[in-house]
């Protein structure tokens, strides 16, 4: 079973990815710094899971909060009524927040364990393919404003992250899809053999063949660990892991939250931004081509829906890299090579914006 | 113009203290990371220093909040409004928010920059004598919860401390008492010289004499400023800034927020600590006269309100120091000499509280 480590010092963690992790008590035990323990997680998870994770801590002081399913629900209300379950449990700052279940469900657990009582302990429990290859990894936590993606949130490490492949069987075809988006990316940022073997190992990950899952996973977690350790808070690297989300934000929040996948943004956006990586001259057009074969293949959109330009232009400019009101972009100098910049001409990225769009519509 | 550095390896920042040093325009400029600035504030503060606040910053893009005053505001919904207001000002993850204000103006700012893009600019101008030496030291940033006292919350520590000692020329009489209950603290805890120095210097504290002032918030920071550097997160020695903190917030919680102000929950808490520390047999109770005498000469109460036990041993146990339902208590062996413990008999405790609270009732 592999277990990947991300080093942050103190507050290094491990990541342990394998089939029926869910139901091994001691994994999860060993994490824990008190028996208090509120299990977060949605209604559609719960049926499925939460009896299990129930029986490996059979012996703790666990407490139940089942949320409603769904991106919109990703708001500050929300994260209120994970730290009123908090209190009405009496817990203690040595307390735990376990988050079961995809991004969303991380996310709020996450900040939640992040403010209450100035920090408690957080352990992942990612159920979807996007969770256990990103969003559980690397301390980001947030919810939405109307305004924007994850405008509110902290930086906070979980003590560990428990990502169980077997949870993917039962996983949406849409949703399994979708995460498949985000294995992509890592192979485009930054490591090429990594792309070129998913091209060659998708339909063995499209039938969700055991193997080809824990290796697609594992080498996703071990990119992402390595840049995390390097750069937690995103001051250089990490940003490079907002290839494709820059433009998919703005899709998300202009689209309406909800109505297309993360990962399915995250797909388009990924497009956009190698189709303007071949504008301002960085990438052959022939990279596009490989890029847009393997997003089709995998069943994913490969250019924005239909969008109003002045307000996808003004999503764009929420996005969290903007500094001193310039938009700075990942872009690509090849498969496996991204690099975030500001270098470009506004009026190249606006005729860009312009044509991306008409040709939606 | 003394100033004193909080050494946090690369967040270390500096706590400037001095007169007059609102209208000096390049302090707070040069700790700016851009020219996007929201200023927190409130509407007693608001009419006495914002102007010259706004001169001091003219040239930068300022944008102003003013909230209503009061401890019933300190809120996560009003920390809610702050970040609405980031978000209508389209201010980017290089902003900066500027507490101007006591120490709820300041926990909620704090909390506020510290969720908003997982984090930016902070500048704590804190105007009241009780923020100047306590709440705007140290990177605690809190909200309530209607169960606790900043039971929400973040360690977000600010970029630059600017302590305006004209400031508290206009502070309420109450507030100004309330504020020396922190000082004494200070002496109480780790500096019996200190508490010496406190109990002949108490009336040219009251006078509100500058060169007493300056010393007394100097000693204050520079106490504060060494136990952050060494224990950032309150793993250990933090702890004990929360001598007379568990029983004062228990009291606040009960009597209802904002009957009482802190510092003087926190006098009557800190008497309570001293009592039980004769209790215990861990102190001279020659050692509670003085502090008694100190407290009574301020104008502090030297015990709590009429309170229910119940309530108050319920809101008691809340702390965030109880570590698997064991209450933590700072307890003192002399007068500068204070320990976490949470070596004492329950019972012997809840006799105490009996006592403590039918002597008030």
């Amino acid at each position: 079973m592999p277990i990947i480590n991300v080093d942050l010092g103190a507050r290094s963690y491990p990541i342990h990815i394998g089939t029926g992790l869910l139901s091994r008590p001691g994994l999860i035990a060993a994490a824990l710094p008190s028996r208090d323990v509120l299990i977060v997680t949605n209604d559609v998870v719960a049926p499925l899971y939460l009896a299990t994770l129930r029986e490996a801590l059979s012996g703790y002081a666990t407490r139940e909060l089942i949320l409603p399913d769904g991106e919109r629900y990703k708001t500050l209300d929300t994260v209120s009524a994970i730290l009123d379950e908090l209190v009405a449990a009496g817990f203690g700052r040595d307390c735990t927040v376990l988050a079961l279940g995809g991004g969303v469900i991380g996310d709020m657990a996450g900040f939640a364990a992040a403010c209450y009582q100035r920090g408690v302990g957080f352990v992942q429990v990612p159920t979807t393919l996007l969770a256990q290859v990103d969003s559980s990894v690397g301390g980001k936590t947030a919810v939405n404003h109307s305004a924007g993606k994850n405008l509110i949130g902290a930086f906070y490490q979980p003590l560990c992250v428990i990502a169980d492949t077997a949870a993917l069987v039962t996983l949406d075809e849409r949703e399994y899809r979708a995460g498949l988006a985000e294995v992509f990316k890592y192979g485009l940022i930054l490591d090429r053999d990594f792309f070129a073997w998913l091209e060659l190992a998708l339909p063995a990950l499209l039938r969700r063949e055991p193997e080809a899952l824990e290796q697609a996973i594992t080498r996703s977690c071990e990119i992402k660990a390595d840049i995390v350790a390097r750069d937690e808070t995103e001051q250089g690297i990490r940003a490079l892991l907002n290839l494709g989300h820059t433009f998919g934000h703005a899709i998300e929040a202009v689209h309406g939250y909800g109505r297309w996948l993360h990962g399915e943004a995250v797909a388009a956006g990924m497009m956009m931004a190698a189709q303007f990586s071949v504008r301002v001259g960085s990438l052959q057009a022939s990279a596009v081509s490989r890029i847009e074969a393997l997003l089709e293949a995998a069943g994913l959109p490969t250019r924005p829906p239909p969008l109003q330009y002045q307000r996808f232009f003004a999503a764009l400019h929420r996005d969290k890299k903007v500094q001193a009101g310039q938009l700075r972009l990942v872009l690509l100098d090849d498969i496996g090579r991204a690099r975030l910049t500001s270098e470009f001409a506004g009026d190249e990225l606006e005729r860009f914006l312009h044509q991306s769009l008409e040709a939606a519509a």
